[in-house]
Protein backbone atom coordinates (compact mmCIF):
# COMPACT_ATOMS: atom_id res chain seq x y z
CA UNK A 1 0.00 0.00 0.00
CA UNK A 2 1.42 3.60 -1.15
CA UNK A 3 -1.21 5.73 0.47
CA UNK A 4 -2.10 6.33 4.37
CA UNK A 5 -5.21 4.72 5.75
CA UNK A 6 -6.30 6.64 8.81
CA UNK A 7 -9.57 6.17 10.29
CA UNK A 8 -11.57 8.60 13.30
CA UNK A 9 -13.71 7.18 16.00
CA UNK A 10 -15.47 8.75 18.83
CA UNK A 11 -19.49 8.76 20.20
CA UNK A 12 -22.12 11.28 19.53
CA UNK A 13 -20.96 14.98 19.59
CA UNK A 14 -17.40 13.61 19.84
CA UNK A 15 -16.94 16.61 17.32
CA UNK A 16 -14.72 14.12 15.21
CA UNK A 17 -16.75 14.86 11.88
CA UNK A 18 -16.06 18.65 11.56
CA UNK A 19 -12.80 18.15 12.43
CA UNK A 20 -12.10 15.14 9.42
CA UNK A 21 -13.61 17.91 6.71
CA UNK A 22 -10.87 20.59 8.30
CA UNK A 23 -7.51 18.13 8.52
CA UNK A 24 -8.82 17.46 4.54
CA UNK A 25 -9.16 21.15 3.88
CA UNK A 26 -5.48 21.55 5.49
CA UNK A 27 -3.71 18.56 3.83
CA UNK A 28 -5.09 19.57 0.50
CA UNK A 29 -4.15 23.18 0.79
CA UNK A 30 -0.30 21.04 1.48
CA UNK A 31 -1.22 20.16 -2.17
CA UNK A 32 -1.88 16.54 -0.75
CA UNK A 33 -3.62 13.82 -2.25
CA UNK A 34 -5.94 12.69 0.38
CA UNK A 35 -9.74 11.74 0.05
CA UNK A 36 -12.47 11.41 2.90
CA UNK A 37 -14.66 8.50 3.07
CA UNK A 38 -17.59 6.89 5.49
CA UNK A 39 -19.30 3.92 5.04
CA UNK A 40 -21.19 3.14 2.62
CA UNK A 41 -19.38 5.18 0.87
CA UNK A 42 -20.97 5.73 -2.53
CA UNK A 43 -20.34 1.58 -2.94
CA UNK A 44 -23.70 0.89 -4.96
CA UNK A 45 -24.15 -2.99 -2.99
CA UNK A 46 -22.99 -1.01 0.25
CA UNK A 47 -25.82 1.35 0.24
CA UNK A 48 -28.31 -1.20 -0.55
CA UNK A 49 -27.35 -3.01 2.80
CA UNK A 50 -27.35 0.13 4.28
CA UNK A 51 -30.83 0.54 2.98
CA UNK A 52 -31.87 -2.85 4.71
CA UNK A 53 -30.20 -1.87 7.94
CA UNK A 54 -31.31 1.67 8.02
CA UNK A 55 -34.82 1.23 7.22
CA UNK A 56 -37.36 1.22 10.48
CA UNK A 57 -39.70 -1.22 9.37
CA UNK A 58 -36.70 -3.84 9.45
CA UNK A 59 -36.54 -5.03 13.12
CA UNK A 60 -33.71 -7.20 12.57
CA UNK A 61 -31.60 -9.74 14.95
CA UNK A 62 -28.39 -7.88 16.26
CA UNK A 63 -26.42 -10.44 15.24
CA UNK A 64 -28.15 -9.94 11.55
CA UNK A 65 -27.17 -6.26 12.07
CA UNK A 66 -23.67 -7.10 12.48
CA UNK A 67 -23.38 -9.49 9.45
CA UNK A 68 -24.88 -6.68 6.97
CA UNK A 69 -22.19 -4.24 8.40
CA UNK A 70 -19.48 -6.23 7.89
CA UNK A 71 -20.56 -7.20 4.79
CA UNK A 72 -21.54 -3.54 3.40
CA UNK A 73 -17.96 -2.58 4.82
CA UNK A 74 -16.19 -5.10 3.51
CA UNK A 75 -17.43 -4.09 -0.06
CA UNK A 76 -16.57 -0.26 0.71
CA UNK A 77 -12.94 -1.37 1.77
CA UNK A 78 -12.17 -3.92 -1.70
CA UNK A 79 -14.13 -1.71 -4.16
CA UNK A 80 -13.18 2.29 -2.76
CA UNK A 81 -10.64 2.62 -0.09
CA UNK A 82 -8.00 0.06 -1.11
CA UNK A 83 -7.86 1.06 -5.13
CA UNK A 84 -7.24 4.70 -3.35
CA UNK A 85 -4.90 3.17 -1.16
CA UNK A 86 -3.00 1.72 -4.17
CA UNK A 87 -3.04 4.89 -5.96
CA UNK A 88 -1.46 6.37 -2.85
CA UNK A 89 -4.24 8.33 -1.52
CA UNK A 90 -4.33 9.70 2.30
CA UNK A 91 -7.28 8.20 3.30
CA UNK A 92 -9.36 9.64 6.43
CA UNK A 93 -12.20 7.34 6.88
CA UNK A 94 -15.04 8.76 9.38
CA UNK A 95 -15.88 5.54 11.23
CA UNK A 96 -14.55 1.98 10.86
CA UNK A 97 -13.99 -1.35 12.33
CA UNK A 98 -13.83 0.22 15.89
CA UNK A 99 -16.94 1.71 15.75
CA UNK A 100 -18.94 -1.46 15.25
CA UNK A 101 -16.37 -3.29 17.92
CA UNK A 102 -17.96 -0.71 20.36
CA UNK A 103 -21.85 -0.47 19.32
CA UNK A 104 -22.20 -3.76 17.86
CA UNK A 105 -19.39 -5.67 20.20
CA UNK A 106 -20.25 -3.80 23.62
CA UNK A 107 -23.17 -1.71 23.39
CA UNK A 108 -25.43 -4.33 21.87
CA UNK A 109 -23.74 -6.99 23.76
CA UNK A 110 -22.65 -9.27 21.18
CA UNK A 111 -18.63 -9.09 21.98
CA UNK A 112 -15.98 -7.30 20.53
CA UNK A 113 -14.18 -11.57 19.87
CA UNK A 114 -17.28 -12.33 17.87
CA UNK A 115 -17.98 -8.95 16.10
CA UNK A 116 -14.01 -8.86 15.85
CA UNK A 117 -13.84 -12.23 13.82
CA UNK A 118 -16.52 -11.50 11.32
CA UNK A 119 -15.06 -8.05 10.51
CA UNK A 120 -11.59 -10.19 9.79
CA UNK A 121 -13.34 -12.58 7.96
CA UNK A 122 -12.60 -10.25 5.14
CA UNK A 123 -11.46 -6.32 6.25
CA UNK A 124 -8.07 -7.74 7.02
CA UNK A 125 -6.86 -4.51 6.32
CA UNK A 126 -6.94 -2.62 9.73
CA UNK A 127 -5.90 1.40 9.64
CA UNK A 128 -2.55 2.71 10.11
CA UNK A 129 -3.65 4.79 12.77
CA UNK A 130 -6.65 5.39 14.14
CA UNK A 131 -7.58 8.68 16.44
CA UNK A 132 -10.63 8.27 19.14
CA UNK A 133 -11.51 11.50 19.85
CA UNK A 134 -12.19 11.03 23.71
CA UNK A 135 -15.26 12.84 25.06
CA UNK A 136 -17.23 11.19 27.61
CA UNK A 137 -21.10 10.52 27.26
CA UNK A 138 -22.32 13.32 29.45
CA UNK A 139 -20.15 16.26 27.49
CA UNK A 140 -20.71 14.91 24.44
CA UNK A 141 -24.73 14.86 25.02
CA UNK A 142 -24.77 18.01 26.49
CA UNK A 143 -22.82 19.15 23.13
CA UNK A 144 -25.80 17.69 20.98
CA UNK A 145 -28.66 19.42 23.33
CA UNK A 146 -28.06 22.52 21.82
CA UNK A 147 -29.74 21.28 18.43
CA UNK A 148 -31.49 18.18 19.80
CA UNK A 149 -34.74 18.40 21.56
CA UNK A 150 -34.83 16.21 24.23
CA UNK A 151 -37.31 13.37 25.19
CA UNK A 152 -37.48 10.42 27.65
CA UNK A 153 -35.66 8.30 25.56
CA UNK A 154 -32.63 10.89 27.28
CA UNK A 155 -32.16 8.63 29.83
CA UNK A 156 -31.67 5.46 27.69
CA UNK A 157 -29.47 6.98 25.30
CA UNK A 158 -27.34 7.93 27.97
CA UNK A 159 -27.13 4.57 29.05
CA UNK A 160 -26.57 2.99 25.69
CA UNK A 161 -23.78 5.66 25.03
CA UNK A 162 -21.99 5.08 28.16
CA UNK A 163 -21.70 1.13 26.99
CA UNK A 164 -20.59 2.43 23.53
CA UNK A 165 -18.05 5.08 25.23
CA UNK A 166 -16.46 1.67 27.67
CA UNK A 167 -16.73 -0.10 24.45
CA UNK A 168 -14.27 2.40 22.78
CA UNK A 169 -12.03 2.24 26.37
CA UNK A 170 -11.52 -1.57 25.67
CA UNK A 171 -10.85 -1.32 21.82
CA UNK A 172 -8.70 1.49 22.74
CA UNK A 173 -6.40 -1.24 25.22
CA UNK A 174 -6.22 -3.77 22.51
CA UNK A 175 -4.53 -1.76 19.95
CA UNK A 176 -2.25 0.42 21.82
CA UNK A 177 -0.21 0.29 18.98
CA UNK A 178 -2.53 1.98 16.25
CA UNK A 179 -5.12 3.75 18.27
CA UNK A 180 -4.35 7.77 19.32
CA UNK A 181 -6.15 8.49 22.02
CA UNK A 182 -7.60 12.47 22.02
CA UNK A 183 -8.63 14.29 24.43
CA UNK A 184 -11.22 16.09 22.68
CA UNK A 185 -13.40 17.60 25.79
CA UNK A 186 -10.62 20.68 25.00
CA UNK A 187 -10.89 23.37 23.01
CA UNK A 188 -11.94 22.44 19.97
CA UNK A 189 -8.45 24.42 18.09
CA UNK A 190 -6.49 22.74 20.74
CA UNK A 191 -7.71 19.44 19.87
CA UNK A 192 -7.42 19.79 15.98
CA UNK A 193 -4.27 20.88 16.46
CA UNK A 194 -3.27 17.81 18.24
CA UNK A 195 -4.70 15.48 15.64
CA UNK A 196 -3.67 17.71 12.65
CA UNK A 197 0.26 17.62 14.12
CA UNK A 198 0.25 13.98 14.95
CA UNK A 199 -1.17 13.36 11.16
CA UNK A 200 1.73 15.44 9.67
CA UNK A 201 4.11 13.37 11.48
CA UNK A 202 2.62 10.02 10.33
CA UNK A 203 2.89 11.44 6.88
CA UNK A 204 6.47 12.69 6.88
CA UNK A 205 7.70 9.41 8.08
CA UNK B 1 -36.30 -28.18 21.01
CA UNK B 2 -39.73 -29.81 20.28
CA UNK B 3 -39.23 -30.59 16.76
CA UNK B 4 -36.70 -31.81 14.70
CA UNK B 5 -34.74 -29.77 12.02
CA UNK B 6 -33.82 -31.68 8.85
CA UNK B 7 -31.86 -30.38 5.80
CA UNK B 8 -30.67 -31.68 2.11
CA UNK B 9 -28.37 -31.05 0.96
CA UNK B 10 -27.09 -31.84 -3.27
CA UNK B 11 -25.50 -30.48 -6.13
CA UNK B 12 -27.77 -29.57 -9.42
CA UNK B 13 -29.96 -32.08 -10.20
CA UNK B 14 -29.79 -34.42 -7.42
CA UNK B 15 -33.26 -34.31 -7.08
CA UNK B 16 -33.76 -33.20 -3.55
CA UNK B 17 -36.39 -30.50 -3.82
CA UNK B 18 -39.22 -32.73 -5.71
CA UNK B 19 -38.34 -35.76 -2.90
CA UNK B 20 -38.71 -33.01 -0.14
CA UNK B 21 -42.51 -32.35 -1.65
CA UNK B 22 -42.71 -35.82 -1.76
CA UNK B 23 -41.16 -36.40 1.91
CA UNK B 24 -43.64 -33.45 3.19
CA UNK B 25 -46.91 -34.68 1.28
CA UNK B 26 -46.03 -38.40 3.29
CA UNK B 27 -45.74 -37.14 6.51
CA UNK B 28 -48.54 -34.80 6.60
CA UNK B 29 -50.54 -37.64 5.60
CA UNK B 30 -49.34 -39.17 8.83
CA UNK B 31 -50.92 -36.87 10.83
CA UNK B 32 -47.68 -35.29 11.34
CA UNK B 33 -46.79 -30.95 12.45
CA UNK B 34 -44.58 -30.51 9.18
CA UNK B 35 -43.29 -27.67 7.17
CA UNK B 36 -41.06 -27.15 4.07
CA UNK B 37 -38.60 -23.94 4.10
CA UNK B 38 -35.93 -23.09 2.16
CA UNK B 39 -33.44 -19.48 2.23
CA UNK B 40 -35.26 -16.76 2.46
CA UNK B 41 -38.10 -18.44 3.27
CA UNK B 42 -40.83 -15.73 3.39
CA UNK B 43 -39.32 -13.76 5.74
CA UNK B 44 -38.90 -9.82 4.73
CA UNK B 45 -35.27 -9.18 5.47
CA UNK B 46 -34.26 -11.75 4.29
CA UNK B 47 -35.47 -11.56 1.20
CA UNK B 48 -34.27 -7.70 0.86
CA UNK B 49 -30.60 -9.54 1.33
CA UNK B 50 -31.55 -11.68 -1.52
CA UNK B 51 -32.04 -9.11 -4.12
CA UNK B 52 -28.95 -7.93 -3.33
CA UNK B 53 -27.18 -10.97 -3.25
CA UNK B 54 -29.15 -11.88 -6.90
CA UNK B 55 -29.62 -8.24 -8.83
CA UNK B 56 -27.32 -9.03 -11.80
CA UNK B 57 -25.87 -5.35 -11.86
CA UNK B 58 -24.35 -6.43 -8.48
CA UNK B 59 -20.54 -7.78 -8.93
CA UNK B 60 -19.57 -7.52 -5.40
CA UNK B 61 -16.59 -9.90 -3.93
CA UNK B 62 -17.01 -13.04 -2.64
CA UNK B 63 -16.36 -12.24 0.85
CA UNK B 64 -19.11 -10.05 0.57
CA UNK B 65 -21.68 -12.14 -0.36
CA UNK B 66 -20.74 -14.88 1.62
CA UNK B 67 -21.38 -12.10 4.40
CA UNK B 68 -24.67 -11.69 2.80
CA UNK B 69 -25.66 -15.56 3.02
CA UNK B 70 -25.01 -15.61 6.91
CA UNK B 71 -26.66 -12.73 7.15
CA UNK B 72 -29.95 -13.74 5.29
CA UNK B 73 -29.85 -17.52 7.16
CA UNK B 74 -29.47 -15.27 10.75
CA UNK B 75 -32.56 -14.06 10.05
CA UNK B 76 -34.50 -17.19 8.48
CA UNK B 77 -33.40 -18.87 11.56
CA UNK B 78 -34.60 -16.73 14.01
CA UNK B 79 -37.45 -15.76 13.03
CA UNK B 80 -39.02 -18.47 10.77
CA UNK B 81 -37.13 -21.94 12.07
CA UNK B 82 -36.56 -21.26 15.47
CA UNK B 83 -40.32 -20.57 16.19
CA UNK B 84 -41.90 -23.66 14.20
CA UNK B 85 -39.22 -26.31 16.06
CA UNK B 86 -40.36 -24.77 19.41
CA UNK B 87 -43.75 -25.47 18.52
CA UNK B 88 -42.91 -28.94 17.58
CA UNK B 89 -42.57 -28.79 13.94
CA UNK B 90 -40.27 -30.90 11.83
CA UNK B 91 -38.84 -28.72 9.77
CA UNK B 92 -38.16 -30.21 5.88
CA UNK B 93 -35.34 -27.20 5.14
CA UNK B 94 -33.83 -26.90 1.38
CA UNK B 95 -30.16 -25.94 1.68
CA UNK B 96 -29.04 -24.69 4.61
CA UNK B 97 -25.33 -24.29 5.99
CA UNK B 98 -23.42 -27.25 4.37
CA UNK B 99 -24.34 -25.01 1.13
CA UNK B 100 -22.21 -22.45 1.86
CA UNK B 101 -19.38 -24.51 3.20
CA UNK B 102 -20.01 -26.38 -0.28
CA UNK B 103 -20.42 -23.51 -2.52
CA UNK B 104 -18.31 -20.13 -1.19
CA UNK B 105 -16.03 -22.44 1.17
CA UNK B 106 -14.65 -25.02 -1.04
CA UNK B 107 -16.12 -23.81 -4.77
CA UNK B 108 -15.27 -20.22 -4.72
CA UNK B 109 -12.38 -20.76 -2.95
CA UNK B 110 -12.60 -18.98 0.65
CA UNK B 111 -11.99 -21.89 2.60
CA UNK B 112 -14.81 -23.92 4.60
CA UNK B 113 -13.02 -23.02 8.56
CA UNK B 114 -13.48 -19.23 7.79
CA UNK B 115 -17.11 -19.94 6.10
CA UNK B 116 -18.21 -22.15 9.04
CA UNK B 117 -16.98 -19.16 11.04
CA UNK B 118 -18.65 -16.51 9.93
CA UNK B 119 -21.68 -18.73 9.91
CA UNK B 120 -21.09 -19.93 13.59
CA UNK B 121 -21.56 -16.25 14.55
CA UNK B 122 -24.83 -16.90 14.72
CA UNK B 123 -26.44 -20.25 13.11
CA UNK B 124 -25.36 -21.93 16.32
CA UNK B 125 -28.45 -24.32 16.02
CA UNK B 126 -27.06 -26.61 13.11
CA UNK B 127 -29.40 -29.51 11.62
CA UNK B 128 -30.95 -32.50 13.72
CA UNK B 129 -29.83 -34.57 10.43
CA UNK B 130 -28.68 -33.66 7.16
CA UNK B 131 -29.63 -35.73 3.68
CA UNK B 132 -26.52 -35.50 1.39
CA UNK B 133 -28.17 -37.02 -2.11
CA UNK B 134 -25.13 -37.87 -3.38
CA UNK B 135 -25.02 -37.31 -7.80
CA UNK B 136 -21.74 -36.75 -9.30
CA UNK B 137 -21.63 -33.28 -11.58
CA UNK B 138 -21.66 -35.26 -14.56
CA UNK B 139 -25.18 -37.50 -13.82
CA UNK B 140 -27.06 -34.38 -12.36
CA UNK B 141 -25.97 -31.82 -15.15
CA UNK B 142 -26.86 -34.99 -17.83
CA UNK B 143 -30.33 -35.16 -15.63
CA UNK B 144 -30.84 -31.25 -16.20
CA UNK B 145 -29.86 -31.73 -19.93
CA UNK B 146 -33.36 -32.52 -20.25
CA UNK B 147 -34.35 -29.04 -19.71
CA UNK B 148 -31.62 -26.92 -20.25
CA UNK B 149 -29.90 -25.35 -23.80
CA UNK B 150 -26.45 -26.52 -23.92
CA UNK B 151 -23.76 -23.62 -24.26
CA UNK B 152 -20.17 -22.94 -24.39
CA UNK B 153 -20.56 -22.30 -20.47
CA UNK B 154 -21.28 -26.08 -19.78
CA UNK B 155 -17.45 -26.57 -19.54
CA UNK B 156 -17.13 -24.26 -16.94
CA UNK B 157 -20.06 -25.53 -15.47
CA UNK B 158 -19.03 -28.80 -14.76
CA UNK B 159 -15.70 -27.79 -13.29
CA UNK B 160 -17.48 -25.38 -10.94
CA UNK B 161 -20.20 -28.16 -9.85
CA UNK B 162 -17.02 -30.97 -9.49
CA UNK B 163 -15.56 -28.12 -6.80
CA UNK B 164 -18.97 -28.25 -5.19
CA UNK B 165 -19.10 -31.61 -5.04
CA UNK B 166 -15.60 -31.71 -3.51
CA UNK B 167 -16.69 -29.61 -1.17
CA UNK B 168 -19.90 -31.38 -0.31
CA UNK B 169 -17.85 -34.14 0.45
CA UNK B 170 -15.57 -32.70 2.67
CA UNK B 171 -17.70 -31.77 4.67
CA UNK B 172 -19.84 -35.34 5.04
CA UNK B 173 -16.33 -36.12 6.22
CA UNK B 174 -16.49 -32.93 8.82
CA UNK B 175 -19.54 -34.09 10.02
CA UNK B 176 -20.25 -37.97 10.24
CA UNK B 177 -22.51 -37.82 13.12
CA UNK B 178 -25.11 -35.46 11.28
CA UNK B 179 -25.06 -35.91 7.56
CA UNK B 180 -26.61 -39.43 5.67
CA UNK B 181 -25.34 -40.07 2.66
CA UNK B 182 -27.92 -40.94 0.44
CA UNK B 183 -26.76 -42.92 -3.17
CA UNK B 184 -28.94 -40.42 -5.42
CA UNK B 185 -27.97 -42.28 -8.82
CA UNK B 186 -30.40 -45.18 -8.48
CA UNK B 187 -33.67 -44.92 -9.47
CA UNK B 188 -35.74 -42.64 -8.03
CA UNK B 189 -38.50 -44.41 -5.68
CA UNK B 190 -35.69 -46.85 -4.50
CA UNK B 191 -33.41 -43.43 -2.72
CA UNK B 192 -37.30 -42.03 -1.43
CA UNK B 193 -37.90 -45.04 0.18
CA UNK B 194 -34.11 -44.25 2.06
CA UNK B 195 -34.53 -41.10 2.91
CA UNK B 196 -38.56 -41.48 3.86
CA UNK B 197 -37.67 -44.44 5.96
CA UNK B 198 -34.20 -43.14 8.03
CA UNK B 199 -36.38 -40.00 8.30
CA UNK B 200 -39.45 -42.52 9.72
CA UNK B 201 -36.63 -43.74 12.40
CA UNK B 202 -35.70 -40.34 13.75
CA UNK B 203 -38.98 -39.31 14.50
CA UNK B 204 -39.82 -42.51 16.18
CA UNK B 205 -37.13 -41.89 18.56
Amino acid sequence: MKGIFISFEGGEGSGKSSMITEIYNRLVEQGKKVIVSREPGGVKISEKIREVILDKDNNMSKETEALLYAASRTEHLFTHLLPLLEEGYIVLCDRYIDSSLAYQGVARGIGIDKVLQINMFACQYMPDVTYFIDVTPEVGLARIKGREKIDRLDLEKIDFHQRVYDGYKKVCEMYPERIVTINGERPYEEVLKDVYENILGKISK
